[in-house]
């Protein structure tokens, strides 16, 4: 099916005539046209019955395009030309991400207009990949896989995280990706309690745990993953943390087929942490969609209940977290397949004592 | 003057009683916390005669502040807590980035809710620096200078824009910088005819232009600075045009004292390029402010009539773009003083074959 078709189709189950999107990655995916607006007005008004029209400022350099577009100058009030082309009388589905600098004045202009969230409508239909995007996907996690183990490689004692954030950095660049999706998330020994630790100037030491997450992106679409090694000396507890965090990783992948909830995934990788008593220090959701952009609408927690569908493409992370002492995360990307998943990254995931 | 007070004299102005700041920038300019609240959400409330409130989302890790914080879990609606702690029957102020996500659903909660845009409350308080703000932001520009100096003696014949820009990136680190403020800019010749070009993997050859547009953030403040050299021979029309850009952003710079206002600044460098009939080339505003984030609210441009005031910061960035042949722009910071501007970048502006 056609994209904008897919949306039209959205729109219809959700009784929205008009919606009116500015994610510029939802953008792209319907039009082909990357645009980065900045500061400055992008939007396309999809309509149940007309032709899209993207409202654009001249400064966008927008060629080669069969669109509609409407354009408009910085002198010019672009909300007026949005409310000049939209049913004044119908309810105007508004995109997530739209400002109120923006979303404010239009509806200054109509005292009267109904606005409601309608992003769902590209968003779902931005959830399942076709085979273009699947491939892209997976070439941006074959160059992840391959940079990981050259950042495994190139860890020595005395180093600071910093410093592996940044080869890690420049690797993607030289192994043909456009560059990080995501700064790289390097954490030694304490440092990796904190999920969302950016690198600093922490040295390793011997006895350390390496948390490396990390993520590229090539041809417009991103990777994502997480391995957790062990430097020089590992203890039982790191060992055991590193085996439990792993065991949820594989079973909640295990789980995976069309038909099974988003928060039943989530459960069992939960349930798992949580029965070895370890449930308190799994402090995040399990996973997200991704694609376009690293995190995308749809989350693998406890409150998505909607069933996934072959195309999928989302992580599965499950970690522990104990501050004070150390954190494991592990993470995968997968694909939802007729009859399961398939796991993006190829990369070992036993630990590894480097 | 305390920043709060700063901003309840805005609010005072406006005739409002209360307002939703959502911003981390402002928030962090505010509170001295500075949050990094992804898809979730983070507001301060503001209201004239009582204490500020935080919202905040209990994964992000807010320690050691006196601030009243309502905090909430991924689990809870932070919406109903935001309408449980305004004044119903009071316009609220919203902050110009808050998203349709969060805003459309606090306008459900109450048809009768009056909104309305109110971050230049916070914006025009941000854009006066105080000395601390100073003193940061001349140390952004120093390393600007520093690392612009050894950009032009590392280029040579051959290289590509990305490698120009990666050396840039690498020696902002080196020198002390937390990163850029933005994605450098590296244009050789016809690629600088396009004022935004994206580095990649043209080859610098001689009789370029070479056009640099970078700037670091050091301490939480950015700088930003534009160079155009020509590589090692120069056209007539280039050194006719790289002065003729020398002459608008100095004859801008001389032009600023307090008082006078922004559009006027921006008419200065205008007329002279316009009288040298290129008016039509120099396509962009002449400068926008800048301090933690590297654009902030306020242009110097024809739409904003406003008066210059002792402690603003803003770009002087007038250029000329020639399709198909070359493009020239030069950029400073200036910080205005009680009887002029200093000038924050002190490397040479007259153009230089290298």
């Amino acid at each position: 099916m056609n994209r904008f078709d897919g949306v039209l189709k959205e729109m219809q189950e959700r009784g929205l005539k008009q919606i009116l999107i500015c994610d510029p990655l939802s953008i792209k995916y319907l039009t082909g046209l990357m645009v980065y607006p900045g500061e400055r007005l992008l939007a396309l008004l999809i309509k149940a019955n007309n032709e899209p029209v993207l409202f654009a400022n001249r400064l966008f350099h927008i060629t080669d395009t069969d669109m509609k577009i409407i354009w408009f100058n910085d002198q010019d009030n672009p909300i007026e030309l949005i409310y000049e082309n939209i049913d004044s009388n119908e309810m105007l589905g508004i995109d997530k991400e739209w400002p109120a600098r923006f979303l404010i004045p239009l509806l200054e202009c109509d005292s009267n207009l109904k606005v409601c969230l309608a992003s769902d409508c590209v968003d779902d239909v931005r959830a399942i990949k076709d085979e273009l995007e699947i491939e892209k996907m997976k070439e941006a996690s074959r160059i992840n896989d391959e940079v990981i183990m050259l950042a495994r490689d190139y860890i020595k004692e005395g180093m600071t995280e910093k410093e592996v954030a940044k080869y890690i950095s420049d690797m993607y660049l030289e192994k043909g990706a456009q560059g990080n999706s995501f700064d790289p998330i390097v954490s030694f020994g304490k440092t990796a309690a904190d999920p969302h630790h950016g690198p600093d100037g922490t040295v390793l030491k011997e006895g350390d745990v390496v948390l490396i997450d990390m993520g590229c992106i090539k041809d417009g679409y991103c990777s994502d993953m997480t391995r957790t090694f062990i430097y020089k000396k590992a203890s039982d507890k790191q060992l055991f943390i590193h085996d439990l965090v792993r065991r949820a990783n594989e079973e909640a992948e295990k789980f995976i087929k069309p038909g099974v909830r988003l928060c039943d995934i989530d459960a069992v990788a939960r349930s798992i942490i949580s029965d070895a008593g370890y449930g308190q220090y799994f402090t995040h959701r399990l996973g997200h969609f991704i694609g376009q952009a690293v995190h995308e609408k749809g989350d693998v927690s406890a409150s998505y209940t909607n069933e996934v569908k072959p195309g999928m493409i989302f992580s599965i992370e499950p970690g522990v977290y104990l501050p004070g002492e150390f954190g494991v995360r592990i993470e995968d990307l997968v694909l939802v397949t007729e009859d399961g998943c398939e796991v993006l990254n190829k990369v070992n995931k036993k630990y590894e004592i480097i």
